[in-house]
Formats: structure tokens, C-alpha cells, sequence
């Protein structure tokens, strides 16, 4: 492939948690890159990152940065996504958004490649990643959808502090030693940096993760309902989501209940499952072999097990995802996007 | 009350992490005891606790420990009950067995006060403690059941460690200060005791709570299914559970999806829970309020939030059940109805 076209590309918030994943598998999957800028606020320029045999130092993210930038990803806020992508877009850039900024854009695809990656040759200039808790599980149910059809998804997470990031992980672990020497733990940045009440994350569970919207469910859990509903391309699958912080540093997993369409055997969906890209199934009761976060986290893929009929409902299954948050949740779905974007110009 | 009846109190698994709680209880509420007798394994006998102004000696349970009691509260395993439960009833003991050994048995009441303390004058000589998963749930569930009837719960549980015993805890806690020291954490005890594999539940969250059965729910979650039936007195509600163990110390929480029979308005479901025997309301997401484990530990009331309308079924609701697993879960309830058998007796 020494012919192979190779990309400029650029990683803006190259020192969060996602950049930092982003840039491990850009290195790690050889991905063909002329040009590496690694991009972050001015308060983290001027850090060096080891890439392949070099040394990147990070710059401050400016309109400007994208000049020559085929292809850019975005993990640093909402905000910095919308000030800065249509800069980017504007110098040529293909930007994969990691934040909500445009996942509900109607212009904007949102993209999950085992589900919908045709959707990426309409892109305007952007790409959505989708959030971390509906990716695993798009990419679970879409061997599902496909053979049975799907009209309910009742899910409950149990989702990892670091997808509140690098500090939300430092918190957790802090307050975890504190309790452990019987020490009052001191809440400061979850359930939510912005707002003003703290919760303990060590040795608790949060029914809270984003803020609350006027309905009653948080901002995440609308987005498991919306983004579900636009990946699969069916307004008509119903969702309820109920999003739960617990402590654990990486893997979120969810307690999925689903209702399909038509009658299902649950050895073919254990075989579509099983075949599925993307996904691994671990699913052996008598093994005690289930997916759990401890073992997922790091990997690429999404493990789904725990799958059984309903015992009220035959045409609703059961089941358990378990996916990297940081991985297939944000940075591996969105270097996957990237490769495909490769692919496509080569 | 100096004339009141006081009676002859057995409390079998004494040194256990719910007997411990079961004598607290009926110390700090001053149940009319004359006699307290605690039992134990052979291994624990000889162990003094505090009672009151007194020391009490713990003996070995045998089928002759329970000559002249009047209440036996059993929570040393199913197989413990099974065996000395039938000898208690023929000294003449009410037993309240908080054990699976007695709970499905058609004879014997199943109980949550809150619930269905009418049963209670039902009993042959046993009255079951239904799990601690389910009595939470139900308790907080009766008033809506009263007012609209309910047709289906799917329920998922974040359970914490307590519930597996005093074993589990210490694995958990060790566990969490064997990764905080970055130590490879030793699985132990954790899912079940008495099965070969063993998974870290330290920053973990494991699909397993008890055995699996054939249709691959476990028995916990099957529990959950058929105790709702029997305590609601209604076998036409369709329950779903999944139960997972994650690494809390005490409190389970519920994230709890329940359609109900009518249509309904969501304040009058709220005030109903408010209003509601045993249950506190903690649901204003505007101060970030909901139900906390860490907040319920060592409270004997059980919690409920985060109500909101389903948006896909406007019959169905949302919410989040926690509850001291060891208190309401087991030892509250115990004494509570041994509170009521007291009352009835006097």
C-alpha cells in the first residue's frame, strides 16, 4: 500500500481522555496519516505526545489550525465542536465530531459503521459519533433489527466515570482510597462539572448523568432515545433509557430489554450475535461466562450476553452489553469512521 | 405497656450480617422481650453480645434451642430453616424465616407489611421475609397497584455487596485496595459462594446475583418475578428482572419501568408514594435530587425518584427504588412483623 494516499489529519482535544485514545489507535492501526496536528486549548498547547518515531507538541486549536487538514476529530466539547468545525469544513476538512453538537442535525450523519456506515457519503463536512451508551447498544441490537425487527428498548446503564472524563476518574478513585481509610469522601465534580450539587460516585450509584430536561429524563438518556432512533433509521422503535452512574473506571455496561417484531429463535440470535462484526458473544450461564466491564475494557469490541426470553413477553429478549466506553463508545467508533473516510479516497 | 405480654425472642444466624442487624433493631425499638436466646453455628457459639444492660451468650442452634420460645427470626441459609424451622413450630414458635426456604411454599404467608400484613393471621407456624430486591420494590410500588393496577414491571438492580454477606464485603473492600494500590485484585467469594468461578466486583458491575435456573434467569431475578406475584397477590402482573451485583457496600437500587392498568397523573403518583407507609419521596431533579444507597444506608425507609412519564407509553412510569438491603431488604421487615405478631398478641 506504499501508494496508499496519506492524510493530514487533526486531533482536537488531543489531551482529554477520547483524544488521547484517538491518537493511541491512529498510531496503533497505522493509520495513514502525511500530516499529525494534535490540537487542544491554549492551556495545554505546547505539551509533546510521542507518535510512531516522532514527537508531536500539542498547539492551541484556532480557525486557522485546519488549513491543509483533510480529516479532523473532534473530542472537545460541545462548544469548541461548534466554534470550530465549520472552520475546519471551511479549509476542506472531513470532520468526525465526537460531541452532541450536531448528532441531531438532520444534515449531519450519525454514524455507527456496523449499523449504518453507508450514511457517510452524505456528509456536509461532518459526521456525528454517536454517544458512547447508544453506540454498544446500536451495534448489539442491529443483527436484531435486521432479521426481526425491533419496536421497544427498555435499557438501564451501569456506565463508567470515565466517560466524565480524566477527572471524574481521578475523583472516583480518590474518594474510593478515602472511604477505605474511613475518611469522609468529598464530592467535586460528578454527577455533573456545571451544576451545583456533588454526589459521592465511590460506593454509590447516581440515576444521574448529564442534566435533567423539562421531561423528567436527563440529557443522556434523551440522547439513548433520539440517537437510537436516528442511527437505525426508525422513528418507530420506542426506547426508554434510565442512565446510571456507578463505580467503575472504564466499560459501561446495560441491562437491555427488547421487543421484536416477529417470533425469534434464540439460538439464531445467539448465532447472529455471535457473527456479528463488532461484536463477541459471551453467553455461557454454566460457565458463569457473561460479558462484564473489567474484562471489556481496552478492547475494541462489544461483548453481549446474559440473552434470554422474556418469560411474559415471547417476542422480548433480555440481554447485557458491555462495551469500552472510551473505545467503541468514542475513540475507536470514530478513527473506525475515519479509516472508512481512507478507504472511500483510496 | 407494663402489663404488655413480652415474649420469648429466638434470633437463629446471630453472628450473620443480617442477625447482627435483627438485634439491633429489636434492642433500639424495645420489643417486648422476656427471653433472648441467639443462635448460631456450633463455630460461633460461645460468642457474647450486648443486649440491653445485659451480656448474651450465643449457644448452638439445635432442634431443642426453641423449647419455650414464642418468636424465632431465622437468617442462617435455607438449608438451617428447613431443618430447625419445622422443630420451632412444634415448641410452639412463630417463625419468621427470612430464607428462600419457606417463601414459595403455598402455606406460608409471604410478607412485606407495607404490602400485605393481613396475611400474617394466615400462618401455620411460618411467616416468610420475602428477598430484599423484592420488598423494596413492592413497597414502594402498593400504592400505585391500589390506585391503577399494574400489568407489568421489567426491573434492573444494582445490588450491593452486603446482600452476599459480611464475606462480600470484606472481598470488596480488600478488593478495591488491592487496584487502588495497582495489586491484581484475588476474586474470591464474589458472584456466589459456593460456585466455581469467581469475578472482582471491586469497580465492577456482575450480571450474576445466585445461581442461574434453566431458563436462564437466575434465581434471584427469579425471585424478584415470583415474589411480586404472591406478596401483590396478583399473578397477573408481568415481571421481568434483571439483577446485577456492583460495588456498593449497603443499599440496593432499582431502575424500575412499570405500566400501569389506567391512565394516570404523574403528581397524584407522586403524592400517593409520598404519602405512602414507609416510603420517602426524594424526586426534585431541579436540586438534583433523587435516591442515594449511600444516603439510605442504615435508614429503615424505603426511597423513590427520578418519576417521570414513559415518552413511548403514556400508562407507563420510570423510577428509582433504593433501600438498606439489610434493614428493609431483611431485618426491618423481620421485626416489623414480629412487631405485628406482638401487637396481635396483646
Amino acid at each position: 500500500m506504499s501508494n496508499q494516499k496519506r492524510f493530514n489529519v487533526a486531533v482536537v482535544g488531543a489531551t482529554g481522555a477520547v483524544g488521547e485514545q484517538i491518537i493511541r489507535l491512529l498510531d496503533e492501526r497505522n493509520f495513514p496519516i502525511n500530516e499529525l496536528k494534535l490540537l487542544s486549548s491554549a492551556r495545554s498547547a505546547g505539551t509533546k505526545v510521542k507518535f510512531k518515531d516522532r514527537e508531536v507538541t500539542i498547539e492551541e486549536a484556532t480557525p486557522d489550525s485546519f488549513k491543509g487538514i483533510d480529516i479532523a476529530l473532534f473530542s472537545a466539547g460541545g462548544d469548541v465542536s461548534k466554534k470550530l468545525v465549520p472552520h475546519a469544513i471551511e479549509h476542506g476538512a472531513v470532520c468526525i465530531d465526537n460531541t452532541s453538537a450536531f448528532r441531531m442535525d438532520p444534515e449531519t450523519p450519525l454514524v455507527v459503521p456496523e449499523v449504518n456506515i453507508d450514511k457517510i457519503s452524505e456528509h456536509k463536512g461532518v459526521i456525528a459519533n454517536p454517544n458512547c451508551s447508544t453506540i454498544q447498544m446500536v451495534a448489539a441490537l442491529k443483527p436484531l433489527y435486521d432479521r426481526y425487527g425491533i419496536s421497544r428498548i427498555i435499557v438501564s446503564t451501569y456506565q463508567a466515570v470515565s466517560g466524565a472524563g480524566a477527572k471524574a476518574i481521578n475523583e472516583m478513585l480518590r474518594q474510593s482510597k478515602e472511604v477505605l481509610e474511613g475518611r469522609d469522601p468529598n464530592p467535586d465534580i460528578l454527577p455533573v462539572g456545571s451544576m451545583p450539587v456533588k454526589h459521592q460516585i465511590a460506593f454509590n450509584a447516581i440515576p444521574q448523568i448529564d442534566k435533567f430536561t423539562e421531561n423528567g429524563f436527563t440529557y443522556e438518556e434523551m440522547k439513548m432515545i433520539n440517537e437510537t432512533k436516528k442511527i437505525m433509521g426508525d422513528d418507530s422503535i420506542e426506547v426508554t433509557a434510565t442512565c446510571v452512574r456507578i463505580p467503575v473506571v472504564y466499560g459501561h455496561s446495560e441491562s437491555v430489554y427488547v421487543e421484536l417484531k416477529s417470533d425469534f429463535d434464540l439460538e439464531d440470535v445467539k448465532s447472529l450475535i455471535a457473527n456479528a462484526p463488532g461484536i463477541v458473544l459471551q453467553d455461557n450461564p454454566a460457565e458463569q461466562q457473561y460479558p462484564l466491564a473489567t474484562e471489556a475494557a481496552g478492547k475494541l469490541d462489544t461483548y453481549v450476553g446474559r440473552l434470554r426470553r422474556d418469560l411474559s413477553n415471547p417476542r422480548a429478549l433480555n440481554m447485557w452489553i458491555v462495551s469500552d466506553n472510551l473505545l467503541k463508545g468514542a475513540a475507536w467508533n470514530a478513527v473506525q469512521i475515519a479509516e472508512y473516510i481512507a478507504i472511500e479516497q483510496n
